[in-house]
């Protein structure tokens, strides 16, 4: 691989390369904003659950439902939390099994998360989250009245205690003694997409036909914003 | 929507189907099948870290890599994890902002790891893991030495204490007042396939042009193995 050096240091190089951690407030945006769902982990009677849910990020806060965290907010308020968003790139198809791995992109965030009171940042909170994974809907849609926005619970975690790890390139045994076995290797991509939009069967037909540019223009298109 | 029974009774009939908990095993089963990434659930000095790791299952048990769980085994030996699982069907684009939500098909697994240590149990949990998420591979590519079989941390999890949710379906404001808005509603549904293999550039030409079958077939279709 390569030629531009010495064998070992130039695999070094490409492996650092492949395999990064950043605590870079730019590649925690990146990979926040490629995104719309984290996995919650949260401690309910000193045992760890992970949840699935839906966050948005606006300035320096995350912010994600209260809802699937109220059992360890009644029980354990205070208590730290983990947010993981993972975007899957591919899977990473090596010479040995030894090397197999995943090409991926997450970023990890800790915090004790707030519960929102405040109304203006409630509302705030709630856009930013509908926003992140459908953009325009905020406006398109009825907002929340006063008594859904009570009914809500919205929790705010602060983006200042949080790291990013990606892999990216080809398997790392491209110059080891498992080149010589002459088999394939490469990676698989893994892309998510979305698809075309299913109309809810209660409407109507002329509104069924009728979807929103701002949902249509997405069939097709990459759930993290890339190419291809 | 439907008309074969009083409006509320229907629509609570229908919810019930589109949001439902599950504790049969043949429906964890699906869903850890249709998989091969998890988020691990472990806890670290009392904090909670969600981690995203590769996952392989053989009967009854779960097997992980034990490296990313290693921190928290060796300062917290015979503590309980959660495993989820979670596939992304789509969003659910209602009338009003409070009625979003997403379909999803999710299983957490929770349990204490143990460390496998017999060496054929360790191999055959390699291989389901391997097997997973690149099936073919473990014939096709040189199997684990015994030097790297010592080196690898692998965890197994029963698959005793389980719970599945999924959500699917339309939303669930098609007879709501919100009905009368007009607006377009719907599911934009999410789909994660495989690209075309991309050959490690540290290929011979002729070799890289060369993708196995059980690679090559994977392409374009989707992780989950659904359908369209």
């Amino acid at each position: 691989m390569g030629g531009d050096g010495p064998g070992v240091t130039e695999r070094t190089r490409l492996r650092r390369m492949r395999e990064k951690g950043s605590h870079r407030r730019e590649d925690l945006d990146a990979v926040l904003a490629a995104g719309w769902l984290c996995h919650l982990g949260v401690t309910v009677d000193g045992v760890p659950m992970v949840v699935p849910t839906a966050y948005g990020v606006e300035g320096d806060r995350l912010y994600v439902h209260g809802s699937v965290a109220s059992r360890s907010l009644v029980r354990a308020p205070g208590s730290t939390v983990c947010v993981t968003v993972t975007h899957v790139d591919g899977l990473v198809l090596a010479r040995s099994v030894f090397e197999h791995g995943v090409n991926y992109r997450c970023a990890m965030v800790y915090g004790v998360p707030e519960v929102v009171t405040d109304p203006e940042e409630k509302l705030r909170g709630l856009r930013a989250l509908t926003e992140q994974s459908s953009p325009g809907q905020w406006e398109y849609v009825r907002k929340p009245s006063r008594k859904e926005l009570a009914a809500t619970a919205l929790l705010a975690l602060d983006l200042t205690e949080a790291s990013v790890k990606t892999r990216s390139g080809p398997p790392d045994d491209g110059d080891s003694e498992d080149a010589e076995l002459g088999l394939w290797a490469g990676v698989l991509p893994v892309v998510t997409a979305f698809g075309t939009p299913v109309p809810d069967p209660a409407l109507p037909a002329e509104l069924a036909a009728a979807v929103p540019g701002h949902i249509a223009e997405r069939a097709g298109r990459r759930v993290d914003g890339g190419e291809g």
